[in-house]
């Protein structure tokens, strides 16, 4: 709308195309709730009170409240792309997100940022974008691209990028790595997420010095008053695999909450269809004694400003028309959301339709050199390592163990829930394959393959016997990347994720059935995890304690370093 | 200081150079008061707590604070430059001010901001510009500069320019004034001030949905609070001539807080001197029951996230050191500045010498037609209209008067306080000028004239005969501009501003002594107003109800256009 119209919409000179009337106003602003009208012309907020207009809306004395914004999501978890990752959390009242498109960048690179980019522009939700600053995590790793500062540095200019992503590389930063210092120079006078999982003291203080504003990895309260005493917007984490909500509603004061924001990092469709998505964890807040407003500026108004987006976050003239309309304070479920000035949701379902399923340009991932793919592994002295999965957690033990040897080659022994794991370089066709063994997945027989394994995605594939595991991966493959179970050479499910390895352009809910029947043939085959693929796709992340497997080997996170199988 | 640098010494790798050791630090972040050391290197404080260091400063449990912000100040009004002005309010703890050189501006445009500019690079204060937006005020004045939207807009890439400064042509907005909107899109995703006394309803809505983000202009605890929940950030002003701070401190609560911040607007030397700057606010404050940490905020880190200087505004590793200590939460008086990095002042005294007085290469302005200038004024028929002084407002009245006629020639008649008042071009040697009467001022005999009337800045003189008119007006124009005091061919007192006609480069201490020097002159003329010089200041400013004296005439504002000055 040209400011000319706005003004004068705003003064009255013409009907506004919506009012909402009768409204509890949430003005976290001012800290008040305030009986009123909001009216709408276009993508605008125009303004308060009584205005005439086209059509209107009653209330009813529902609360209005604006938009949530999710200060730091992975959309890629979701296992869709960000349109239709809109369909599963706008209804939930989320309105605006700020990606870290790192999962699709460490396979595609610019190219994956463009495509979250451009699907983000068919959907109804804003996506603001942090450039990936970790991609690889680690020289340790074959990924799919490689983004220096002058690659990310062009990006600075795009009206979508607002900043720096998380710096996952915390220990780079505190020994001054060249490359990683360069990014941060790249993006000074921006936004500089951060991640530092219990950095503390002097370290910490020379993490915050480098320009990083933020941290969404504390685990305890003392660890997130340190980061916010020092200097960090402390964004609360909900995630599917890392919950820190409950843990840190203590940090919340009145006099520090605007400090904080809300954040989900990783959610799987399950737990974004059945609890939600930021609502959750306003919902958790309020139920646990935060004062209301507060808990709503944690999730709008705070992100909104430390990002800088000046034109939302708030119910206001001139800010954009994203809303929220719910009946209880105290169990806060939106049954309008409306953004950018079009009701978009009502009673948790979209009101719009789906746009049309357009094939995306994107290239195949999958370029796996099938021909050199051996998972024989030959016995050699001493004992072995081997990876020690610890449920629910993404660290893992670093074991040692006496290897069962048949026929002059280390072998699987599911009686031992010892079990096989590769991970298949899948990117250039290299061939590289690492090799090694793993206790805690709970397989008896077959094999679980999939193209999700953080942050480098190469092909993970863990089983009982070879040709499961060669069924599985192969599989895995063909469908452009997913996640699939299958036991000697037959498939027993299947999740396709064509789009990167990592995602598919199915609804969320078609995902979230697919995924289910995939977990529940992991079940039938023995693993009783909570979700043996999420465990097996950490597995391969050497920058989280203890042992890991890429597919360049071994690593001992520790020290550092890749390491020998055999330990002599 | 290089990011490697800062990374080594905020992890303790080197000795910091200096320590402030034994602090009780305000952290305005988390709320909290917290006993620690303050390690700084360069500019930059670089880490909280147990810190090697070449020198310690014990603070011996002073407190702490982030140095003070002025959200909006012209400085010209202290009849200094930057450089200088810096010297009255460093010691009272203020290290960063946003300033609008709209005064300058008006007589020399942007060369005059440039000038600015230059000025505060010498200086022990930051100065961040925001670009005026109403050069000229109206059509009705002849300004020595115009400043178009595309000769502001390069100024946006100026990193010491932050955004566009107070819109006082608020019916401009409301009403969709081309010129008016340019400006704001020129500098559209920028932080803009406003300045739109009493406005309120629709009209405000109008206002704030153009994209202005505050206001300082409030004079009721209503009118802020509109004004805040419709979403500006409300600055609160305590200037020489406009005091808002203690009517205004009801509207400040915990949870609107956030949302305010402090600004002097404009402050003579003797109020700078005598009272203070910010840390006058903040002590009123605080006396008045708010919260120091609250008070503190709105001086600092409330200011600095609102105009995006991420880089203070809190004591946070990273973040510029521009620190003030002091021993009493309720009664602030810096005892120590420290700014970036360097003790600045001490117990109220600046510890760093003055820089040498640089000649400035700014042209003369005054520029003065004066074969032209005739104080006479023929009788015409009717009565006359006579400005009416009200003390210590900016508005007047709207008199109409039998005018005394000698020799066919009205005149001044100090018996009945009625004196006549000119107005001369200065800038472009036009010729024209502004006759009228004016009642009020009360001198007895001779003139006052003055190049600093807002806020086309012409040369403006009141007296009691045309003689004394002539002397004071002449010789403030051969002072390059200035205020003095005349009788018949006598000059009685004089105060050259010879920058622009509205500034000089000798101390502030020293100007003040010669300001008051010229209002004793004036008082013993008979003048017996608190300041006539600043209330003549104002007699020229059209854009201020009722009715006022351009070079162009007589303008009645109400009506919003020039007017003659019989009245048939």
């Amino acid at each position: 709308m040209e400011l000319q119209s706005l003004i004068r919409f705003a003064r009255g000179e013409a009907p506004a195309e919506l009012l909402l009337a009768n409204a509890q106003v949430i003005n976290v602003l001012s800290g008040e709730i305030i009986p009123t009208s909001v009216a709408i012309v276009s993508s605008r907020i125009v303004g308060l009170g009584d205005y005439e207009a086209q059509e209107v809306l009653d209330l009813q004395g529902a609360y209005l409240a604006p938009g949530f914004i999710d200060a730091h999501v992975h959309i890629e978890s979701s296992l869709v792309p960000p349109a239709e990752f809109a369909r599963a959390v706008v209804p939930r009242g989320t309105t605006t997100v700020i990606t870290d498109p790192h999962e699709i960048a460490n396979v595609l690179g610019l190219e994956g940022i463009r495509f979250m980019l451009e699907s983000a522009k068919d959907g109804p939700m804003s996506m603001f974008v942090m450039a990936p600053s970790c991609v690889p995590a680690t020289p340790m790793e074959t990924s799919g691209a490689t983004l220096r500062s002058h690659e990310l540095a062009p990006l600075r200019s795009d009206p979508w990028v607002l900043g720096l992503a998380e710096v996952m590389n915390f220990p780079g930063v505190i020994h001054g790595s060249s490359e990683v210092l360069e990014k941060l120079m790249a993006f000074e006078g921006t936004v500089i997420d951060g991640h530092c999982p219990a950095l503390t003291g002097k370290d910490l203080a020379a993490y915050i010095a480098a320009g990083i504003g933020s941290d969404h990895e504390c685990t305890t309260v003392e660890e997130a008053e340190e980061k916010l005493r020092m200097g960090m917007m402390i964004f609360i984490r909900e995630a599917t695999n890392a919950r820190n909500l409950e843990t840190l509603l203590p940090l919340i004061t009145p006099a520090n909450h605007h400090r904080i924001c809300f954040c989900t990092d990783d959610r799987q469709p399950r737990d974004l269809l059945d609890e939600g998505h930021i609502d959750f964890m306003v919902r958790r807040a309020i139920a646990a004694g935060i004062d209301p407003i507060q808990a709503i500026r944690m999730a709008t108004s705070n992100t909104a400003d430390y990002f800088g987006l000046r034109d939302r976050g708030a119910i206001a003239p001139g800010r954009r028309a994203d809303l929220i309309a719910f009946r209880d304070l105290q169990d806060l479920q939106p049954h309008i959301v409306i953004r950018g000035g079009t009701p978009v949701a009502h009673e948790g379902r979209m009101t719009i339709r789906r746009l049309a399923r357009q094939p995306h340009s994107l290239r195949s991932t999958m370029n796996v050199a099938w021909e050199q793919v051996d998972f024989s592994i030959e016995a050699g002295t001493g004992e072995g390592r081997v990876i020690g999965v610890i449920p629910d957690q993404l660290v893992t033990e670093h074991l040692v163990e006496e290897l069962p040897i048949r026929e002059g080659q280390a072998v699987a022994d599911p009686q031992r829930d010892l079990l096989k794991m590769a991970v298949i370089e899948r990117h250039r066709r290299s061939g590289a394959m690492g090799l090694g063994f793993v206790r805690g997945i709970g397989l008896r027989e077959g094999a679980l393959a999939s193209s999700v394994a953080h942050d480098h995605h190469n092909l993970v594939v863990i089983g009982a016997d070879d040709p499961s595991m060669f069924t599985a991966s192969r599989r895995a493959a063909d469908l452009g990347g997913g996640m699939v179970v299958a036991k000697s050479d037959r498939v027993l499910a299947e999740l396709p994720l064509p789009i990167g390895g990592l995602m598919t352009d199915e609804p969320v809910t078609t995902v979230r059935e697919k995924l289910e029947d995939v977990l529940a043939a992991a079940r039938d085959l023995g693993s009783d995890l909570h979700d043996p693929f999420m465990a097996m796709s950490f597995l391969a992340l050497e920058v989280i304690p203890s042992l890991k497997l890429t597919d360049q080997g071994l690593v001992d996170v520790e020290r550092f370093e890749k390491v020998p199988l055999w330990v002599s």
